[in-house]
């Protein structure tokens, strides 16, 4: 299939804040910046997807936890990298009631500071290796810059983290390797294209040995990190002393990681699948999978009504989620931009003449193409259609961001790419500190790292500094 | 059956604290006092809970949504009587990185003022209405009282807060009826016995007309709040100025009620069914609903193991949740007391003799009793088992309390059963406040409010005034 991308007729930024609005995913309207709420049906697509996350993590051994809210100071401070990133963002809780509290608590930007401590009480020996964790949880970071809804919020929601600790680093980085395999099954259930790179050591994780991320192109040009994956070696385990007995009896500190999906991972799904008309969402995780909307001749009223009925009862029966959209103050223009804009994949119509030949209409979603079908048949229709719009969703949004990857010889072909915001680049760097500064500043754009997601290397100069290039580095405007 | 209740032969508090981190539910030893860890095991019981209660909640027309968790100081300040009751214990963010912020941020202690700002922009007029939503959270207390891992925490977690929206006092009187039969299908479904009770005016929610409880009576003869059901009338429409369009063109203050269930609905279950043993599941919400365990002699090991296998996997295969124990390192005993703590409600073992007859014994988790049964037909044996096992949990604990609640015709009698830790007792009263502190001075205990679960009116004289009686007054030690 050819490569097909919706029309985006209106600024990206603009089009997400008033779809979110307008199909009742999350008011941002909130009395404190970067707060936002969950709305019904938002809060039901949100509910999917993490659905979709969960039975992953579930299925590979983690166990889901709840840990608390705020962190004493002195816990956050225990990791100095750790504190470093993040006391500066950090919301602080002062008092309790009418009394100031003697150490301030701070509300968790990530966990990691919350569960070393009980790591620290439950973990003795290797028999209780490895360690699989994960919450889904809200998060907080006092933004300076610019907030966004879901994109940038101060407080993030949801956030889900994974913990995991492991007796040798060979484990931990295998652990990591796994992680980054949940998370491509996880967006490639979605249908969310994206690049994995290995983050240039100024850019990892607060107390990481490295960070693995997953960025996905915005239709603004902007890339926008959905994941990260970090191994974090020995450096919290030494921080907060957490041990363990080896077989043969001496002790060691223990390997941990740890690796997040927030609601950007959601936001992702909304943003890259959506067009002029609103959302549009696979069928795997729409709230509302068929809606079922008559479209009467005067005096035909009843036998049309009855005939949706008819059917949506059938696909309900067949285990869809069907909405029969009976609304009597509504026209069937108005239903079908109501549907269109939540991004129900499929929608059928049922008129007179269709009645009278025992046919429906069948919509698409994603493509807005019409298409004629025996009524008898229709269970098997949307089951053939629901598995073309999953199958044609994650394939052209794939095909789009993949054309939007440049593999750069200069750094002006570099710049040029970005400043007319084409996509991501792709640049021979020695992997030099110094040389990635440089480059970044010439091109005014971000380097989003290695590739992790090809065993491709490039050969080649440093588009910098001119010595050989230990292989491309992706560089793109990320938000 | 007769009423038939597991001895506690520890304290309750005691037995508590150490079943929730034996049994892996709850690690309480947090660096924050009142914050505490739901472990694996622990998740996966309030997972099932919290699916009992969304699903009834869900099915009545209520949308789950998610609703920040700071509140500026001005919306809390804006319903008086609200504010006052909560300031001195909401914990209070001032700080954003290193600046102070403008106006400071309460951590939700609850959600009526989170929400109101938001209802003021989404309802415009009477077809807005009704509008029923509800939320999962965590809630804050800076409690002074000593507290308990679940039953009183500072971080609340989870909090079940429904927020309902009306044209007209009727229609919100009306939800109050159907948010305490909702509660009562909630509690009846997980077996927890309850009475239910119009609070008195002073013990009232901050900012409701009044407020309508469920307590369950805990094997110390204490109760424990475990839901409320609060009518808000106009206050908070008042205070945050929210109006619908009536159907003649007028404008009216809506009308507004909220109820609530904390993590001590999912403690009540602990504690109801509880025994030495450790926890009791019933087999609705048990994580793990069957053990299987063989009990092997030597020599025999593989056959026995195969004969569990098989015996699991066609459990399995029928739907039920089960675990089949073949770890090495553990005795059956061993295996018997871990599964017990736990509160499987179901275990099954093999042993050689078992084998050897096409039987397995079946050992109810409630009763502990034994029974042997053909090997063919542990699927139907299992599902009677469970039927039972769920029947006689609720019925146990419902004859249980029912026989602790007293008819007392004297302030003595009344207190001397409340010095003595036996139950509820209810005491004619008239009403007024004044007889009500003095009856709670008296008898050393605090007034629960009038039945609000039966409509037998006792006639009487109130026994502090010697004035006519409005009803009897349920009185207790209460947490």
């Amino acid at each position: 299939m050819a490569v097909k991308r919706q029309k985006w007729s209106k600024d990206f930024g603009e089009w997400f804040r008033d779809v979110l609005i307008n199909a009742g995913i999350m008011d941002y309207r909130y009395p404190i910046k970067g707060c936002g709420v969950w709305m019904p049906y938002g809060f039901k697509i949100r509910r999917n997807i993490l659905q979709v996350l969960r039975d992953l993590l579930d299925n590979a051994g983690h166990d889901e936890t709840l840990f608390p809210l705020m962190i004493p100071e002195t816990s956050l401070a225990q990791e100095s990298a750790h504190v470093k990133s993040f006391e500066g963002e950090c919301f602080w809780v002062t008092h309790g009631g009418f009394e100031p509290l003697k150490v301030r608590y701070a509300l968790r930007p990530t966990s990691e500071t919350v569960i070393a401590p009980m790591l620290k009480l439950w973990i003795r020996s290797h028999a209780d290796l490895p360690l699989k964790m994960y919450q889904i949880v809200n998060v907080f970071r006092h933004e300076t810059k610019a907030t966004r809804p879901i994109l940038r919020m101060r407080e993030v929601e949801p956030f889900k983290e994974a913990h995991t600790c492991h007796a040798t680093s060979e484990e931990a980085e295998q652990q990591i390797h796994e992680a980054v395999e949940l998370y491509k099954r996880f967006f490639d259930a979605v249908g969310v294209p994206y690049v994995v790179s290995r983050r240039p050591d100024w850019d990892k994780f607060a107390g990481a040995l490295y960070t693995i991320a997953f960025d996905v192109l915005c239709p603004d040009g902007r890339t926008l990190q959905i994941g990260t994956v970090h191994n974090l070696g020995q450096n919290f385990a030494k921080a907060f002393d957490i041990t363990y007995e080896t077989k043969d009896g001496g002790q060691e500190h223990i390997w941990t990681t740890s690796y997040g999906i927030s609601g950007r991972g959601i936001a992702a799904v909304l943003i890259i699948h959506g067009d002029d008309n609103g959302i549009v969402l696979p069928p795997k995780i729409a709230p509302i999978q068929v809606a079922v909307v008559p479209v009467p001749y005067k005096g035909k009223e009843e036998h049309v009504n009855e005939a949706c009925r008819t059917v949506a009862a059938k696909l309900n029966d067949a285990g869809y989620r069907v909405e029969l959209d009976l609304r009597g103050d509504l026209t069937p223009g108005n239903k079908f931009y109501y549907w269109e804009l939540r991004g129900v994949p499929i929608r059928i119509e049922i008129g007179p003449r269709d009645l009278a030949n025992r046919v429906v209409t069948i919509v698409r979603r994603d493509s807005l193409k019409k298409q004629t079908w025996k009524m008898d048949d229709v269970t098997a229709a949307v089951q053939t259609f629901a598995e073309e719009v999953t199958h044609d969703l994650k394939a052209n949004a794939a095909a789009w961001m993949k054309e939007r990857v440049y593999r750069v010889e200069s750094l002006s072909e570099a710049k040029s790419l970005l400043k007319r915001k084409a996509g991501i680049v792709e640049v021979p760097w020695c992997g030099k500190d110094e040389c990635g500064h440089s480059l970044e500043e010439t091109v005014e754009a971000r380097l989003l790292g290695f590739p992790e997601d090809t065993t491709e290397k490039v050969d080649g100069k440093c588009l910098v500094c001119g010595e050989k290039a230990v292989n491309v580095v992706r560089v793109a405007l990320a938000y």
